[in-house]
């Protein structure tokens, strides 16, 4: 699932969140933006989270997408050990619903962000770090009005449908 | 409040925002990035919100910051108007303690991501576009390297204070 | 779904919060209220919500409904848009329950009323436009009274059954 | 502060929310809506309640204001007796800061709906029942739109501050 | 399900109510209490619910269990009617799992008290409505005693089972 | 502040507590009710509380009062081993300001009931106690009826004020 | 289910909440710490739990694990009769999640600590008994090592498996 | 703050978070445990936070104690990287009053436990690592008992003086 040259780092601390994760996978995919998918546990691969966080700027990588639940620490502490802007998936829990996720990773303290988006919303994950890279490449800012036109489009044919 | 070709805009619904947005402006200043501030309300002044946001990628803007409060509709209207990255920043409210932000700006549904920081962390939010704008710019990206190192420096000095 | 001169607008963000707010579309019928029924996305059809609010009043309508969920914009932007009262309706959510659709229309700011229902209670949300258009037509306030003394009929009626 | 021939009725469980419900009053003032405003309280006095809620559309108002906290009872009891539709304001509570009271008001079960506003936001109530009375009358709707547009300007002149 | 000369009268606002509701007559069955069921709706029967409310004691009623959801208004508005001691049970929601309903039973004002019991936990109620009749009657504080013991030995004999 | 023959036992388990149950004291005054009060830690002192609660219905009383706060095991625990009713009173708390001691006193398994009343509303515990001992006292439900009449005129003075 | 010599006890109010404590069982067998499970209610053997908290330490335990739900008391009460370390886990509940037993349980005053870990995860309970007598043990510690690298080898085998 | 062959590590994120520490830093001299203190910031220095973490059982210490706050990451990631056990404390926050702390420490997932206190109760976490450090030492078990003697007769003083 990794391709040469990746943009965008996709990492979660379990295969137990790939599912959740995908739809970030599949907005890549959809925007032709080479991207890599990793499983880096904040908890049980500390080190190799270390590891990851601290060379991705040097591999290259323009942005991070990390998806996590509960006390969801990988996010963070990502966004602690590079430079480069952190997207922050909270994965919903089965007793905290997903709040206990989202606290843990928006709250961050003064100094260190993570770009935090809604509950198991990976796919806007994926377009967030999509608009990122779009900002300074005029094509794929044109790719990102197109696919907005098609969620325009979608909702104006419900419209008609409707006033069948 | 505004110079000359601006790549990060800093709006909010009120001028009584201000005052925790300040640290967005701030944390602009301190790395140099040419920015603008603005008053754009999503709920009084709704069709200029419309005119600021479709066109702020004319105008050169990378990246938008955006902080309200309550019922905070800014972040996600302004978000669904241009293909640029959007921030949000949850102001604290005086009953729900920002609560009510937090939600109104995090949650957003599939196909139009806000960036979401903590509740009333412009500074965050400020850093985030640097970050942006940095995995594109070398030299600024040491930048962020240079300002971590500093974060990391104040609390190897306060450890040292507090082994005196 | 549209009748000619309607006097309640129903709008939602998407055809999936129809299934929702079909009990404000029966309560229009039930009391013979001319409605019209309109997907409009405050974040995918940003434009043509505008265009819809603003034209409103003039096109005779006297109220509006809209139904959104999650960072749920549509009420408050419609809100903002038209002289006419509008009435919310907080869809839930899979993840936060209707917290944070609850808070995204309830919690408007100072000048742009939001007239807030219970959450998935699209029913009142017909109610409530009724009574509004009630207080002027003493016709259609008995149909109200007569509305509440079915209620009433329907409680004694249930007592008595667990008197057998 | 009783009016002759009021249209809207604010009431309210004790003195104490009468410094929150002001705004609601100021409103009415500055659209010169006859009101009228009483004490009356759903668990202390709940017979005169009962008689209030029952002949409000007889003596010709049209639209309730109860503002109250906590168990908060006053609104949704009052809906429950008058044809009218009743605004209900969430009062702030010392420790669970009115989400009690919010939920107390705006989860009413299917039949009764209150019109709920956000927490202490009385200014809203008041506006609330000016647009229910302005949605038919032409002029009221004009003095509506006029209030509109000078929340636009208070909003553009701040602007104009900011960028001196 | 009335019987004659009732000391303990069951009260819900809706039919739906009562398979919650049945286990607190159970426990007045168990111990042999003379009680009465009733449906009484405080927004759809609110006179009903005066009525019954300023009446119970005059009909020889000792205390008085009420169960409601949402915005629920039952237990309150009933105890600010009679001088009865009155036990609420928060029923279960479906979105705000009785949080609303046990926020509008329990928060109360000063004058006016509930009882208040775990959410859907009709068989407290129905415990505590016999501990209040058992501490002026010495064979039903033996019985609550006895029913105590039972409980116990419940829990000794999974106890055993556990060490087989 | 002990007196002979209590029928009212009002326990707390810190004397921090003490000034938010004064207000349950002064009720049991007021109605002249003979009551007893006690610093009982169910933490601190759970031995001597375990004595407390066993023996409260053989020294007369005949309903307890018990105020904690934070993960507050007072009332429930005072309720596993007395017969007797128990009103607990959740004190509130500086970071969650009372949630837990809500949740902690409220939320009690099946056959063991604590009857809650609102976030350091000692005044209704008072209150309750009252009115279970009244609804088998003539003369002391009357003075509750007279009590409640007061209350309302109260209001309806608040009223006449407002008119002036 | 109990070893001779235990150093760990584990016990819960209810067998009901045996199929959740199962996995701090499972961690003691497979660290081979001798253990043993009891039924001990702090509502319906309080006695027994005074009891069995008292002696513990005398008994040779060092560590007590105690699993609860709603307004749990088991693990505070527990931990105020003993001086050995409690840990606490919070059992969900169907209604509020577990945040009533969470809040119950962690909320201790100052005095008496409970260390609590997440919402129904008493594997932690048991790893974290583990890790307490591992202190003191080298050989244990290892184990504990050899634990935390068999984690990580499942996650770098996962990554493995998303690779190829 | 620094003693020699320290068995207890007392460490926090930011030096703001020493005064709510220090309650565990006077515990443990209360106890005569030798202890050390260090700022360790999970964000701000994340390798030094991850050597001290490895390093701590090779330096003789048996618990650590980390305190943070908002999202809270230090006490799960050095139980992350350590097998010894580790106490957090969730430091109150501005904005969500510890909510988001507690949330961030206490729902660590399966395999990594974190021993969590009362927010903002750094006493007792220092409590709970004298009582770990006890459960192995029966001079010390017994000056926790004693400990434990103290508070009961301070709450024995406090009711003798109610009774003067």
């Amino acid at each position: 699932m990794t391709q040469p040259f990746p943009l965008v780092g996709i990492i979660m601390g379990s295969d137990s969140d790939l599912p959740t994760m995908q739809s970030a996978i599949a907005v890549c995919e959809e925007f032709n933006i080479p991207h890599e998918v990793a499983i880096v546990s904040a908890h049980r691969t500390p080190e190799k989270m270390v590891e990851y966080a601290k060379n991705a700027h040097k591999r290259g990588l323009k942005v991070i997408i990390a998806g996590a639940g509960g006390a969801a620490h990988l996010p963070g502490m990502v966004a602690a050990l590079t430079p480069l802007p952190v997207i922050g998936v909270p994965v919903a829990t089965r007793h905290l619903q997903g709040v206990d996720s989202l606290y843990s990773i928006v709250q961050m303290p003064r100094g260190i962000p993570v770009a935090t988006v809604a509950i198991n919303n990976a796919q806007n994950a994926g377009l967030l770090a999509v608009q990122m890279l779009a900002s300074h490449n005029l094509e794929l800012l044109e790719k990102v009005q197109k696919y907005r036109q098609n969620l325009q489009e979608m909702v104006e044919n419900k419209q008609a449908e409707l006033e069948q």
